[in-house]
């Protein structure tokens, strides 16, 4: 059915029916405003947007998939402050001659990241537009104290979660085919760059330990991030190219420009993070807790030494420290 | 400046640089996530779309008054439950060639209402865009506990603050004159619709005292928005076109058509609420201490009697309850 038959209220109403009413909402979609319940004295909230044709392509995106990204990258800011998201808001601009099914499929894949992350869908706005695009707000309640990304100091040991570069090559892989991959490792990246894990289980554990001094997640590119992450704190930092987690799937496609990804490419949702280094036992000693593998790839160092990049042979390499820039134009 | 010059990073820094850090904002513009402060057990959530062509013009909108406008609509929803505004999250899509000026100028029409209603700025997110829209969310704290639109009984009172219709009369007005006004009353009503007053004092005072039982505000037209309180409720309403409140201006430039824009033109931004018969006198009695006149325009029926409009003469007046909907095409 278009959406132009079913009409805004009837979308909302759709809405509505198919969202549980979860836990700590007191009013979700329906009113003027949602009324939600706090759960401790302070809390989180972070807003992403996710505009067709910029930051995805339904020539290589399904709906479902979309639904699942527009919530997972939310999840991941949340997880890099340690915080456990709870409220989710959705504004969407939908083309009239769009499918219900397709918005309701959307939906289908908030609910159920949503349903595995505790997460309740409380209200939104939609309205026609040119273009589909989808404005997401997210509320995290804070049961520690948050990992700001300015609490980085001179010598504390540089960390990342997962394996880096995966979703730069998926996507690199999904242009080449069009949506179809064959072999298992070409899968594997694909999924890596459209159902990103959100490390929330690690970005809690870590603020809760006191262990992350700051943290940031990896969504414009291991050095953009790092570079916003050193100029909140002041300091420096070294990469070691050697030292940067990689997957078996990326190491066996990823050809000649092995580090590049892993260092620019966006969208990995992994978590960088500083901790003391008379802390590096005690992060040993909780790792399988964690979650997900960690891997110490640098050091931070005094700010004037600006970031820099070790290669395998011991030189340094040099890279523009640049990931997306929404509005400059790209050579 | 070209917005393509300054660039993303750029833009936010001098958005971040502009805004005062406000009351319970741990941490606001520029990590993974806000960390704010909840005043009581509950808050308040609401989010807003605004787009180019759709919500709004750029041809007799100003940026100043957009920015002013996007907080406005924002503090109208929690207006209408009683809450008191605190946060704000702003994601703009831009198109490229924008000027970085008029951006700018969007925020200090943001600013400018923020700080009269001890709003803070927070967060959000920025990227190119075809055409310019606005994605807002605003968090409100519970003072009192929030009047929702499913509490209207049977023989309740309906009432609306301010005046109806000088919102869409105004706009009406703009558009034939491309933006410039001369008569005072022309002036009154555009104003009407550019810079909309929030009925904060009004909303949170019949929360306080517990005299509205269900209230929301007029933002797709009086008829529509009473359709929808009386769904919420499970009651039908009569309104007598007689009492319905109209400016001075309004009656001045609204000429035949004059009950028209008072019954369903939207953004009027007022609020329309129930209250128990036996409250008038209290109601009376606090009137002067909402901030704005108020008037009794009808009463609450049995659902099986629908929305009735009686006319001048007694007579029925048939309208059909329609207001905006975004997907469905219009006669």
């Amino acid at each position: 059915m278009k959406l132009s038959k079913l009409g805004e209220f009837g979308l909302i109403e759709r809405v509505r029916k198919a969202t549980p009413k979860g836990s700590g909402v007191r009013v979700g979609i329906g009113d003027d405003a949602a009324w939600l319940e706090c759960r401790s004295r302070t809390f989180l909230l972070t807003a992403d947007l996710l505009i067709e044709g910029i930051h995805f392509n339904l020539q290589w995106s399904t709906f479902y998939g979309l639904g699942y990204k527009t919530l997972a990258v939310n999840l991941s800011d949340l997880a890099a402050m340690g915080g456990s998201p709870a409220y989710l808001t959705l504004s969407l601009g939908i083309p009239v001659d769009f499918k219900t099914e397709d918005i309701e499929e959307f939906y289908r894949g908030v609910r159920f990241l949503a349903a595995r992350s505790g997460v309740s869908l409380v209200g939104g706005d939609t309205s026609a537009a040119r273009r589909f695009f989808i404005s997401a707000s997210l509320i995290g309640h804070c049961p520690y104290a948050p990992v700001l990304r300015s609490g980085a100091k001179v010598g504390d040991d540089l960390y990342v979660t997962g394996t880096l570069g995966d979703s730069a090559l998926g996507l690199e892989l999904l242009k080449k085919r069009k949506g179809k991959t064959r072999e298992d490792a070409a899968e594997y990246l694909v999924s890596r760059h459209q159902f990103p894990s959100a490390r929330l289980k690690a970005g809690a554990l870590l603020a809760r330990e006191r262990l992350a001094r700051a943290m940031i997640d990896v969504s414009d590119g291991l050095l953009q991030d790092l570079n916003h992450l050193c100029k909140a704190s002041a300091v420096g930092a070294v990469v070691w190219e050697n030292a940067l987690p990689l997957s078996p799937a990326y190491r066996t496609l990823a050809g000649q420009k092995r580090a590049l990804h892993a260092l620019t490419g966006g969208e990995d949702y992994e978590l960088l993070f500083c901790t003391r280094r008379r802390d590096r036992s005690q992060l040993e000693k909780i790792q399988r807790r964690l979650g997900v593998p960690i891997a110490r790839i640098g050091e931070c160092l005094p700010a004037s030494k600006g970031i820099k990049v070790i290669d395998g042979g011991g030189r340094l390499a040099s890279f523009t420290v640049r990931g997306y820039d929404h509005f400059k134009s790209r050579p």
